[in-house]
């Protein structure tokens, strides 16, 4: 299945999809509720839309404004160097272990909002990456178990601001700017893609620019060791996003570097998954906007 | 004035404390509520309890079994070299500018609970911090103005696993282990205290063994400049916690290392502030008692 959450005529509400039209849930069912914990928590009614499917009154899907598809996840947990081309590109080691770093709620929004380039600095960059967010939680996962706790996969746009990146040696201010991170829009369950996510093209784009363009069969760390290293350390709660780290071919590598610029717009797709399309734009703009709101 | 959020006979609730004697503010008033975010977000309520001070039925403080004063914050931000002799003992350079890094609410539980020692390592740490708590909201805070956003300071044991946090340049798994870091259990108002919290004896301790004995005023950023700092790049909202980062004679710095081992319990306190002290337990032990619970 494939669910977006966003909202159509002002109510927030998950939506199935199929093509290019989509039947809200949140409607139909009233367990479902206004992001995806509900049908998260819910094993039983995922079970009854799937077998119902799209039906009753359908909307375009291009009529949903999107939102994040969990609305507060407990925890966002990324992994930094997880594709050997983007490792050396950026003048580190390869690893035995993945570079663990968070992001706070304050720096994610949803597909389509505005990325949003700081005042303090001119080097936005964007990373395209696969997401996946926990059904059932728990700890000390087996790497062989880890994939029944994936709930879906997502798109994630890594936005890092590459001078406050590297400020120390730990990466927390520049992953964690203000509206930096785009999610969404689309959730596809696991039962639609390979095992583990494996196979799927991944590639960031400014219009016919290709930024990024890879296969997420390069990544290091597979979904399901990550879920197994992760959860040695702490459990994991349904709703929680790991994001899956990022190809070669970040702005902050190219000669010159190739920062993003407001009035650009910012693409990630992945196979099988979507689209995640952001315009940027600049602080003092977005603050006005918000302001007027 | 000075808070606990904890229980007594079962209901979580608001205190407020004076010497040892402590009164219901939840019962009282209803808008308190079960932790602290109700006086965070009513000035005008914490401006009737100040005026009222200590009245009602009163009980012993020690009959309150502590809880986080804030149940879920939004983030958890925490600095990590932030006195000039740890920096040194850790094998570091000064910086210009804070390592900071995140915790998780897994992470996270109040003075009295167990301090987990994790299976997987005996190389669990103590780090006693100051900790922060934001009151009024807001981004691009000036450093003349950051006090005025902070609602309390409270006792933070930023727990350690040394050889998670070193296993990349990225220290988020070792900061990250279940059941790490005791928070509490005193919440005290910052008119209470010296302006910034500074100037107050901080010392980490296990029976009458001194692990740690330095002073706020060591601090290479100030709270102000800490919250102008991190309020640059991310929006900081009520509830969210700061930690102040640690002064010299953590165990892993001591020859030998002095690691935090099951049956101790190690206490960490700060002047005008109060004491968190948390008994050592192996997850093993932790795990039967939860299970049983």
């Amino acid at each position: 299945m494939r669910f977006v959450v966003g909202s159509h005529n002002s109510a927030q509400a998950v939506f199935l999809v199929e093509d290019d039209r989509a039947v809200n849930l949140s409607l139909a069912h009233p367990g479902v509720g206004a992001d995806l914990m509900g049908l998260i928590n819910a094993p039983a009614l995922m079970a009854e839309i799937a077998r119902v499917g799209l039906s009753g009154e359908t909307l375009p899907v291009a009529s949903i404004t999107p939102a994040l598809p969990v609305a507060k996840p407990g925890k966002v947990i990324c992994l930094g160097l997880n594709y050997i081309d983007h490792i050396k590109e950026g003048g580190y080691d390869v690893p035995d272990y993945p570079a663990l770093f968070m992001r706070s709620l304050n720096s994610l929004m949803a597909a389509g909002e505005p990325m949003v380039r700081p005042s303090c600095s001119e080097r936005l960059d964007y990373e395209a990456e696969l997401m996946l967010i926990i059904g059932t939680g728990g700890r000390h996962i087996a790497e062989a178990d880890a994939l029944d706790h994936v709930f879906g996969y997502t798109v994630f746009n890594d936005g890092s601001v590459r001078d406050y990146q590297r400020k120390t040696h730990q990466w927390t201010p520049g992953k964690n700017f203000d509206q930096t991170g785009p999610i969404g829009p689309f959730v596809v369950t696991p039962d639609e893609l390979p095992d583990g996510a494996t196979g799927l093209k991944i590639e960031s784009r400014v219009g016919d620019e290709i930024l990024q363009s890879a296969n997420t069969s390069d990544m290091l760390w597979s979904v399901a060791r990550t879920i197994a290293t992760i959860s040695e350390f702490t459990t994991l709660e349904p709703g929680d996003l790991i994001a899956m780290g990022t190809p070669p071919g970040v702005g902050h590598a190219k000669t010159p570097p190739r920062w993003l610029r407001p009035g650009e717009t910012v693409e990630v797709e992945i196979e099988g998954i979507g689209i995640c399309a952001n315009p940027i734009v600049d602080e003092a703009d977005w603050l006005r906007s918000t302001a007027a709101e």
